[in-house]
């Protein structure tokens, strides 16, 4: 096998009570990507479709999570990278995570997978940093090992699979404003209450309780998030309101998809899901913001071969 | 059925990294408590060994709990209470939790069990803040329900019940030092770093998910507090020299149990849990501090007819 074609899916980090550790992966959105064995040894981007993206290797997410890895085998072959982007950059459903994971993933397959999946973690994590200016991994958590899934620490890299609830569907809306990366970490406190702290805690254990045990009134009861849903919250035109009409629709929950400005909702069955997109499109018509809509089940094997 | 012996366990709260919402019900250390149904209506404590109590219903931490449900109940008589503590007040392995418990728990039984575990949770909580003079249930959900438990909420009262792998003891010692509660209190930071609060919300989650997978290294690399231990573990001779020992022993984990002084472990196996007792009494039989040490696995029953 000399080339490869993947899916690598769009994600949601933080899920509302787990900040900087819980995320879960979406099927229906998601970036194609190409990779291909071929002479000329390094890592070279040949083809970008959907958004304009540098082709240097070393730019480019996908480039660096490829050279990371690439840097730590011994081949005397290269590669070359095709990715046809589809999740917007800056969206907050992992658009950066989804082209680091593809690059290293689709290597690793051509290889005869040499690596485990916290390992390509650990690369992609080098592409994932170029775009947030930090190592974190918990939109690449979600979008290589699929379902929902808890980075309990970035050193050493730790990725606890969660099982996912079958019958759990996301609503995802991104408004398409533009929030700087910089003023969205700016508004975030460096001390929390401790009392906020707590709630917290107790939810991110509760959620992941609820996930074991499928018990969806409690996933309901677990998603809140009163540390960092409070500042960010600002910045994304209608949050409220779309949250409050998205919970008196019947979602299970309802909070920021990464930094924003995308809102995720989590759903029991498909059509809730359906409904609160239609109550997510009511308000955001009226306004004359551009969004886009996707409703997708947990994609619970993250990302794959085409 | 007009009498009942019951034996209320002594509990572990905190467990490490869940401050204020985990804990865990012991089996080999709690209190014997006779439940008497009498003419003489009202709550009537009779008999009080052990340490010295008041026996006024309204001062005491069971009469407490038995009036909160005495005025939910509607009967003609009354209710005799005899208490046989074994656990000494202040300890920090749930003395009054247990005492509150054991009242509601053998008058429920007396009267066909119109209340369920939550319920009782909530008539105990009464007693437990007489104690405490705050209402909070993270060591009587263990001593009612048993096992791991995380109070998710207070208000409303929500009691999750989590997995206890089978293999796991506990090793407790309990330093015979006075700490008062106003001072374990005083040292408590208001606020917190995020940062910190993030890792304290990563390990409650993977606690939690390897308390359901019986995931035992996971559970060990779950059982730090970046938060709470710092300040109060400052209040508890030895406490670093304890924790060093039984880790390099074995131990899964070792924390303060609820607001201390008594230190916890959790092991696997009891050989373990064993030689952890004796890492902890070889350190403080050099010191002038009197303690007891007990060994313990984990009690899933809770509370129970003796």
């Amino acid at each position: 096998m000399n080339e490869i074609k993947i899916f690598s899916p769009a994600t949601v980090a933080n899920v509302a009570c787990g900040f900087d550790v819980l995320g879960f992966c979406l099927d229906s959105v998601g970036d194609d990507m190409v990779v291909r064995k071929v002479e000329k040894k390094g890592i070279h981007i040949t083809r970008i479709e959907g958004f304009d993206l540098p082709y240097e290797a070393e730019l480019n997410v996908a480039g660096v999570s490829a050279l990371a890895m690439y840097e730590a085998i011994d081949v005397d072959f290269g590669f070359e990278i095709e990715i046809y982007k589809n999740i917007k950059p800056g969206s907050g459903i992992g658009s950066s995570a989804a082209s680091a994971v593809g690059s290293v993933f689709g290597m690793n397959e051509l290889i005869g997978r040499p690596f485990n999946k916290t390992q390509l973690t650990a690369f992609a994590i080098k592409g994932e940093a170029l775009a947030s200016k930090c190592e974190h991994a918990d939109n690449l958590a979600p979008a290589l090992f699929g379902g929902f899934t808890l980075v309990k620490s970035v050193k050493p890299l730790k990725i606890l699979e969660i099982p996912s609830p079958e019958d759990i569907y996301a609503t995802i809306i991104h408004p398409q404003i533009e929030i700087k990366t910089s003023e969205s970490r700016a508004i975030l406190p460096k001390e929390v209450a401790l009392t906020d702290a707590i709630s917290q805690w107790a939810n991110v254990g509760s959620l992941v309780h609820a996930l074991h045990t499928s018990d969806y009134e409690l996933i309901k009861d677990s998603l809140h998030d009163v540390i960092v849903e409070p500042h960010r919250s600002q910045l994304i035109p209608h949050f409220n309101e779309v949250k409050t009409a998205v919970l008196n629709t019947g979602a299970l929950g309802c909070g920021i998809s990464g930094s924003g400005p995308s809102i995720f909702t989590l759903n029991k069955g498909l059509e809730t899901a359906n409904k609160v997109k239609e109550a997510m499109e009511s308000i955001y018509s009226k306004t004359d913001i551009d969004f886009d809509i996707h409703v997708s089940p947990i994609n619970t094997e993250g990302v794959k071969i085409k």
